[in-house]
C-alpha cells in the first residue's frame, strides 16, 4: 500500500533534484540570477508543463500545485547560493536525477492515462509512453536548448538516458494489459527506468549510434 | 471527387516522408537510435502538434490517431536500418518533401478552419494562413532546433520552402473567397505549393535576401 | 481613469516595436523576406501566445485580435523595406523596446489573472508573476532560439531585462493585496518596470553572475 503522503513527497524531491542540475547547469556560462532561477524551473517544470500541453490537461502542473512550483523556486534558489562555496557531489546528482527520471516517467504516463480515461478519449499505447517519456526528459531537452546546447538525450554518452524512461513506461503499460495491479506495477516500472539508468552510467552501455550512408543534408532534408 | 481513402492514404504517406527526412536529417551526428527516432517523430508529427496546440484543438493528432502515429515511428525504424546499408535518392526524398509540404499546409489551413467553425470563434485570413504553414513548416524548424542548426526556413538556400506553403494557403482562402468549391481548390492549392517549391528547387529561385543598415544586434534590439 | 481607446493604443505600439525589433535581428544574418516576418511575429506575439497555451486560454491573442495581426505583419513588412535605406535610432529602440516589455508584462500578469478568476481557478503569486515575465520575455527568446543564439534574457549584458519583468509582475501583485486600486497599481507596476530597465541600460547595471565551484556538466546534469 503506496501512502499518498510518500508519493507527494517523492514528487517535491524530484522538482527539487530537477531545479539544482537546472541551475548547476548554467555553471560556466555567463548567466544571472534570474537566468539560473529559469534554468531551475525549466528543468524542473518543463516535462510536466509539456505533456499537461500536449494532453490539453489545463491549469498545467506549476499552476495547479503551487506547493511544488515553491518547492522549485526553493531548490534553485538554495542552489545558486550554496554552489558558490559548496560543490555538490556529482554521484549523488546522477544517482538523484536518475531516480526523478523514473519517477516522472511513471508519474507522467499515469497522469496522461487518467486524464485520457476522464476525457473518455482512448490513448494508444505508443502515445502513451510518449507521454511518459516526455514527462521524464522534456525538462533536460528545453534547458539544453535555452543554452544552445545538442539536447542531452541525443547524445550517445548520455547512456540510454531516454532509453531507460522509456523502457520504465513500457513496463507500466504491458503490465497493466498484463493485470498486475497498481502498485507492483508502479514500482516494477520506476525500477525498471532506475536500473537501467544506473547500470548504464556504471558501465557505460549506449544504444548503437545511428550509422548511415548518407553526408549531413544540405538544402532540404 | 476526392475518395477519403485516397486522402487518408496520401496522409500516411506524407507522415512516412516526414519521419524518414527526420532520421536523415541525423546522418554524421552522433545522434543513436532513440534520438533518431524522435527527430523522425518530431519531423513527422510537429506541425500537426503545433497547429492542435495553439488553436486549442485536443485530442492533438498524434494522439486522436494512433495510426498515422504507427506509421511515422515505422517509417522511422525502417529508415534507420536501412540507411546504413542503402543511399536513399536524394531526388526523390525532395520531391517526396514538397509532396508533404504541400499537403500538411492544405490540411492544417483546413483543419483550423474547420474547428474554428465548429468552436464558433472567427478566423482571421492572416490567422488562417498562419496555421496551414505552421502545420507545412514546423516539424522541420523543430527538428533543426533540435540539432542545433539554423532552421532551414530561415536560410536563403532553401528555395522557397516556406514561401511555397504561403502561396498555397493564401490560394486556398483566396478559392473560398471567390467561391470555387472544395475539391478544385484543394488541389489548386496544393498544386500551387508542389508546382513553387519543385521549380524553385530545379531552376534555385529565392526570396530576396534582408539587406539592413544595421549591425546584428547587440545588447538589446 | 485610464480609456481603453488608449490601452489598445499602447498595445498596438508595443506589438508593432517588437516586430520592429524581431525583424531587425535579422540583420547581417542570411534571412530572406519571409524568415524576417516570420521573426518579426515571433518576436511581437510570441510572449502572448506562450502565456494564453500554458493557461489554456483559447482561442490564443492573434487569433482573437486579428486587428493586432495586422499591426505586427505591416510593422514587420515596413521594417523590412525601410531598413534598406534608413538606419532605425539605437535608442529609441531600446526605449520603444523598455515601453513593450513594460506593458506587455503587467498585461499578461493581468490577463492571467481574469482568466483563472473567469475558470474559476486559484493562482499563486508566483505562477501569477510567472505569466508576466512569460509574456513580456518569451518573445525575445524565441526569436533568439530560432537564429540560435544564447538567449539575451540569460546573458550578463542584458542589464535587467527580464528582472525589471519580475519586479513590475510583484508591484503589480503586491499592489493587489495591499489594496491599491487596478489603474494605479498597473501604472505603478509598468513604470516599475520601464524605470528598472532604462536605469539598468543608462547606467549598465546587472544582476550578479552565476558563481559555481562546478565545471561545465559533462554528460548528465
Amino acid at each position: 500500500m503506496t501512502s499518498p503522503h510518500l508519493l507527494t513527497a517523492l514528487e517535491h524531491f524530484a522538482v527539487a533534484t530537477g531545479a539544482c542540475s537546472g541551475v548547476l547547469a548554467g555553471s560556466g556560462k555567463r548567466v544571472d540570477l534570474f537566468g539560473v532561477l529559469v534554468l531551475g524551473l525549466v528543468t524542473a517544470f518543463g516535462g510536466g508543463t509539456l505533456r499537461d500541453v500536449l494532453l490539453g490537461a489545463y491549469p498545467v502542473v506549476w499552476v495547479a500545485r503551487p506547493e511544488l512550483l515553491s518547492t522549485g523556486l526553493g531548490a534553485a534558489l538554495v542552489t545558486f547560493f550554496a554552489a558558490r562555496h559548496w560543490e555538490f557531489p556529482a554521484g549523488g546528482l546522477l544517482v538523484a536525477d536518475a531516480f526523478g527520471l523514473a519517477l516522472f516517467t511513471v508519474l507522467g504516463a499515469r497522469r496522461a492515462a487518467e486524464f485520457a480515461a476522464a476525457q473518455g478519449f482512448a490513448l494508444s499505447p505508443v502515445a502513451e509512453i510518449g507521454f511518459g517519456v516526455v514527462t521524464g526528459v522534456a525538462g533536460g531537452v528545453l534547458r539544453d536548448a535555452l543554452m544552445r546546447e545538442i539536447p542531452l538525450v541525443f547524445r550517445k554518452d548520455i547512456y540510454l538516458y531516454a532509453t531507460a524512461a522509456l523502457a520504465g513506461a513500457a513496463v507500466l503499460i504491458l503490465g497493466r494489459e498484463l493485470g498486475v495491479p497498481e502498485q507492483p506495477r508502479w514500482l516494477l516500472a520506476s525500477g525498471t527506468t532506475l536500473a537501467l539508468r544506473l547500470a548504464a552510467i556504471r558501465w557505460k552501455l549506449t544504444l548503437p549510434l545511428f550509422r548511415s550512408r548518407h553526408e549531413p543534408p544540405a538544402a532540404a532534408g
